[in-house]
């Protein structure tokens, strides 16, 4: 944490006397700082809880289809629902950060390198109901965002410009969501973002040396440790990992090694919309309904499959402002020791 | 940005047809959206203004020395107020991240690494008043924080275990400050974090094809184009970078090369000190008063001085949530042209 002086309340614990630690990340050979001697309870964490109100106008809510640009990709579960026959709808973002027209045009200026903002940027409306969050739908709408996310980034990558497809989820304003209604997003790009390079190369580094994937290690490890454990089933993983930049990240990882996440089986989808529903539960209980975000972590779409990258969810809830300290230095301090964290979300 | 649908009111911008722009960071190789098409003024930007009211308990005031651990280093100009005779104060953190105390124990743990957080974190109360901030402090308050920052270095770096020194200030609580009173941060730390580290590797890469320092190449191309510049002194310039990351980002780098900021030169000293104080009193007047993040940029301290390295200050502004998009891919939306930016600043 970045607060010097964070209230008098805790001045017991400073002289406990335990010893903060450094944990370095397998993947990306980032160094976090687990400050051990000032552990945080959930309880510990000022936030604001994410409730859904449902008082204004909404874009997304049926009866308000025209108000959209028109669908990219909608499912239905015919006349289930009086006035609506869908049950998730693909748009696209009415105000882009990227746009599909024009051709990729690459330039320099001097010293410095631009291309023009070719992609594409989309809005999965998770469901019809505005007041249900992820943790609250049922299993089976779940399973609808994730195939959702598949069949667009199936389509997307016909698009050979398009390198890498983000998808992603932010709940709630503190996790930057203007709008209540629940839904997700996709990002096309026509670059590798250099964050996913430098998890895609940390991965490929481990395997030349070990000639083993450092995900399916790691599932080996913290199915063996299980004080990281959050959940486990026969498909997936629910864990802190060791080096969490956050109080309370979580990631899900399948057991069956892929590096697309396009690739998932239908036994699969099933199985991670239990685990994810189930993952929000927790974090609702322990954590008070808080805001997150949700990224699916995966290899550039024109890639084949690798053997060294493993694709995976990662949730982060939240919970602290993050500040200049991680800002300036992509160095992050967690109070909460992941060990910590897993043990409140399990029990 | 991660909203979907960010009001009704930039309907009419969504008709005209800018062409959103991927820009190249040339020192990390990071790429960034610039949304031209949703330009944004300063207006346009929903934020907290810093207010400083000066209400409760400081531990940081003159009277209340005894409620912090003991001075490492203190200025002072006798006499020259009341009752306090320090103009400015460095003390360990109270609840630090990291201790000085230990030896460095780096360990394994099946695949994973650990080391115990040996380190200092510690606190410079840069002035007696509590409601003076940077912006409004006199010249002479600030240059003593740039000495402090200096001087701590020079001092830190003797601890040969201590490869890497953060220079920060954090301001307002959106930027993560609990404290009103003014105050930066200073954090040793036994590994070079991994941003700092890409920023290094990225400009030793430029250097060994073009063998010259990118910085200098920045500084000669932004003064030559002039319009990413906010102010240019004999000794700096600030100015909004190419693929400024956010609305507002301002870098001040030194025009004399050096890898590493303590080997500041005391006339740089107080043209830094008359540079910072001129660009926060900018953008206390055109963002209204925002919370910030201050970051000195510089090599690690046992390293020798790089040809390729160049010391500089970035601050950023709070004006926007980093949303899951940003988080999970290291890719940024910034919806304001730094030339807008810039353009803002200078005016």
């Amino acid at each position: 944490m970045s607060m010097p002086w964070a209230g008098g309340c805790r001045f017991d614990l400073y002289n406990r006397g335990f010893m903060p630690e450094l944990r370095k990340d397998p993947i990306t050979g980032r160094w976090v700082i687990i400050s051990t001697d000032r552990a945080r309870r959930p309880s510990d964490f000022k936030q604001e809880s994410v409730l859904v109100t449902g008082a204004r106008f909404c874009p997304f809510c049926p009866g308000n289809e025209d108000k959209t640009p028109p669908e990219v990709l909608a499912y239905s579960t015919e006349g289930l629902r009086g006035n609506s026959r869908w049950s998730l709808r693909v748009v696209p973002n009415k105000f882009p950060a990227l746009r599909v027209e024009g051709d990729l045009d690459r330039q320099g200026e001097g010293l410095y390198d631009r291309m023009n903002g070719v992609g594409a940027h989309e809005v999965v409306i998770e469901s019809p109901d505005h007041m249900k969050t992820l943790a609250e739908m049922e299993e089976r709408q779940v399973a609808e965002l994730i195939w959702a996310f598949r069949d667009r980034v199936v389509d997307l990558k016909k698009d050979r410009r398009l390198r890498y497809v983000m998808l992603f989820k932010n709940h709630g304003e503190a996790a930057g969501s203007s709008l209540e209604h629940p839904h997700s997003q996709i990002i096309a790009l026509p670059v590798v973002p250099k964050r996913a390079q430098e998890e895609l190369d940390g991965a490929r580094k481990y395997f030349d040396f070990k000639e083993r994937c450092v995900y399916c290690d790691i599932l080996r490890q913290e199915v063996r440790d299980g004080e990281r454990v959050v959940l486990q089933t026969e498909e997936f993983l629910a864990t802190c990992p060791f080096a969490s930049r956050f109080p309370f990240e979580t990631w899900i990882i399948p057991f069956r090694h892929d590096s697309h996440f396009e690739n998932i089986q239908e036994r699969e989808v099933y199985n991670l919309a239990w685990m994810l529903k189930s993952v929000l539960k927790k974090m609702d209980r322990v954590l008070e309904r808080p805001a997150y975000n949700l990224i699916i972590h995966t290899a550039p779409v024109q890639e084949p499959g690798y053997s060294h990258y493993h694709w995976h969810v990662e949730i982060i809830p939240k919970l602290t402002r993050v500040a200049g300290f991680e800002w300036g230095t992509g160095f992050f301090i967690n109070p909460t020791p992941p060990e910590e964290s897993a043990r409140f979300l399990r029990d």
